[in-house]
């Protein structure tokens, strides 16, 4: 881990990001993150508080999803759809298990939360047109998180051998109706006679 | 908790399952467990192994899921909307946070992976006509499991203030298009020259 040349404090929060992601947060010990960082215990909790500040100092999501939600729009739903698929792998994926296994805890719950809107709902919601664009956003993301839960956390073997190009149509085309579709669904079960109630969508 | 007229093996789940969908899995020590049983830690591990064996044997997943994914196929994507969108403050929800908080060990997730299979992707694949009936299943599945995150574990404040029947139908429309969809997407980035490239998808 070479951590020997920097200061503790980033040697810590090193040392803690690469253990949090490797074995999650709840098997990772601030004894164990003290001994990969080569200091004692009691400077782990005096720079960082708790393992929870750790936590939250050490790990961060963004990746480059950034580059997928700017570019073009009738695109995103697809390119969303491979940045799930190539990642199973990627530290990212495994930053993502390690927040999510631990978001029984609120502040890092609130964590999960801020990133949602901060990476993904903020940026898109800019960019969509027609009705309720910000909850467009979120159930856009809503979708990429399930994605990311089948490839990523429950590791699903039907995905894991499936048609790469197929999945890739299938639920991209799924996200993009909700960021660009022209004929939006209007409420109401299918095939009520009052269709309209709850007010228009689109 | 009325344990108290259950014999040891009885009382011991029960206190189990509610301490696990109270606190989570994490939180949740054997030791209390014990208490809330009324008997010792060492009866706990005698009659279940381990935590990790107590907690498989105390929670379940199924719900009245049952009923809608049986109930006419026109209008299941809609009913699954509902069905999250009503349970957030359900049992069930408990029981889904605390799985998937403990998802990072290897017999949790297994179980998290085969309760996908049995409640939800199975029945549903034999239901789906056209192409690509079980990877539909597990994408629609994937949807599924997408806004139960973001309703019972993100708990996101956009969707909790929107308009409930704009929810059920945007989110609904889009896991519909996977069970029933008439016109299948075709593989292949939007405009490009090679769109049947990966095989037909319909």
């Amino acid at each position: 881990m070479a951590t020997q040349n920097l200061p503790p404090r980033d040697a810590i929060r090193r040392a803690a990001g690469e253990l949090f992601v490797r074995d999650g947060y709840g098997a990772t010990t601030v004894r164990a993150i003290a001994a990969a960082a080569g200091c004692d215990p009691a400077l782990v909790i005096r720079h960082f508080g708790s393992k929870e500040g750790l936590f939250l100092a050490a790990v961060s999501v963004s990746g480059d999803l950034t580059g997928i939600l700017t570019g073009p729009i009738e695109s995103i739903g697809r390119e969303l759809v491979r940045y799930v698929l190539d990642g199973a792998e990627s530290p990212v994926a495994g930053v993502y298990r390690a927040l999510l296994t631990a978001s029984d805890r609120p502040e890092i719950k609130e964590r999960l939360r801020a990133s949602v809107h901060d990476v993904f709902v903020g940026p898109l919601a800019e960019r969509i047109g027609g009705a309720y664009p910000e909850l467009r956003a979120r159930l856009a993301a809503a979708q990429f998180a399930g994605l990311i839960n089948a490839c990523w956390l429950v590791a699903d073997p039907v995905l894991a051998c499936a048609e790469r190009e197929a999945v890739v149509a299938l639920y991209g085309d799924a996200i993009q109706r909700l960021l660009t579709c022209e004929d939006p669904p209007t409420p109401g079960r299918p095939g009520d006679s009052n269709a309209g109630t709850g007010g228009p969508v689109g």
